[in-house]
């Protein structure tokens, strides 16, 4: 937890200062270990990032004043767009892209993601948020990513991918491909990423008809985990 | 498991076939579900790639006829020097160095490396193999990487890092840096990557001291497993 990310119910005296427990105490606590008047890397959910001075502890609750007077570092430009992992894989790459700042992601379906991941209560609306903010936290940011969920392929590829794709640099990470991942994207990047397996051939032949270009990493085959970052290294 | 890697005790028929059992005959036969004929990727570890033709399946094995005729594709150019990850993590980032063709990685101690993490059994030598093994069948890769642990930092840094460094480009990968991490090395590179926590400031000296460059990914700070495949796509 290189910054402590603040929400709304933890301010208090009208805004000056908050008042931490559960998670964050413990973590400020035992991992921290800190004693009043220590400073802190803390910021705003949505909002700046600042200092927060270490007024009171006591057995469950840790109090600070606050000071916010930085901006959040910049977002990345790219929409991800990525056939649903695995559970527990999903659950990493949340955090790790929201730890990277990209802030839009959707997960689709697509013929050779498992039904039953749909149902998997990782894609709790709290679980969800819960991985993302451990990201934001990592990273030292503040603005929470918006990810939706579309459990349909086509309704998402055909009705809606065309409107968000519109004026950006179009990718799809297919390991099949003839042309190299661009290096250091100028614009903003609309970027698939298909599931374990791969897309199958219909799939691929759609994102092309709306003018995704298929790329790949090399001749390596990489899990989706490794893929996605590497990929938004390499672009940003 | 893209590739099925063969080791020396599966070949039969003086080297033509192979009889495959445990963990690879049952993935092959109820993840690619083959039946007889059928052709699979295969390679010899540390050797070639080529086709593993199905030529019987019983209760407890599987054979295929083999023809190795390609080349494994070419291996990074780097020696990753890794300040030794908490258990959970170092598994998954040993197969994912793996997978992305890191072929000589070495674990060391820092002052912000916990003590107990070198008692861990994920260090033995079987599972760290295991852990390799598991980024080469991902990545259609034959070349083991070869781990070394070196639980000293100082005689690690000082007596055997200058020879490993000599004719590289050495950078230490550190988010307080000046220098932005440079995209695609023509040359080898040494990187070196610090704990949780990061760097103490004497660690950072010393290796500046030998010539190493410290560079950063952008104003966020990753955690290992992501900014391990964010640094290595970035330079490769």
């Amino acid at each position: 937890m290189n910054l402590i990310l603040l929400f709304e119910d933890d301010f208090i005296d009208s805004g000056k200062s908050v008042r931490l427990l559960g998670r964050r105490y413990k973590h400020v606590r035992d991992v921290h270990r800190v004693d009043v008047g220590n400073e802190l890397c803390v910021g705003r959910c949505n909002g700046s990032i600042g200092i927060g001075r270490v007024t009171g502890i006591n057995d469950n609750t840790i109090e600070m004043d606050i000071m916010l007077n930085r901006n959040p570092p910049a977002p990345l430009s790219v929409t991800l767009a990525l056939a649903l992992p695995r559970p527990i894989m999903l659950k990493r790459i949340l955090s790790s892209v929201s730890s990277m700042g990209v802030k839009h992601i959707i997960l689709f379906h697509t013929h050779r993601v498992e039904k039953s991941f749909w149902k998997s209560p990782v894609l709790n609306e709290e679980n969800i948020k819960e991985q993302l903010i451990l990201g934001l936290e990592q990273a030292r940011d503040t603005i929470l990513p918006k990810v939706e969920l579309r459990p349909l392929f086509k309704p998402f590829v055909e009705d809606e991918l065309p409107g968000i794709a519109k004026g950006t640099l179009c990718l799809v990470a297919h390991p099949e491909s003839s042309d190299a991942c661009p290096r250091h994207a100028d614009s903003p990047v609309t970027l698939v990423i298909g599931p374990e397996g791969g897309f199958i051939p219909y799939e691929i032949e759609k994102l092309k008809s709306l003018g995704f270009t298929s790329v790949h990493l090399g001749e390596r085959i990489l899990r989706v985990e490794t893929a996605v970052p590497a990929l938004l290294s390499r672009l940003f």
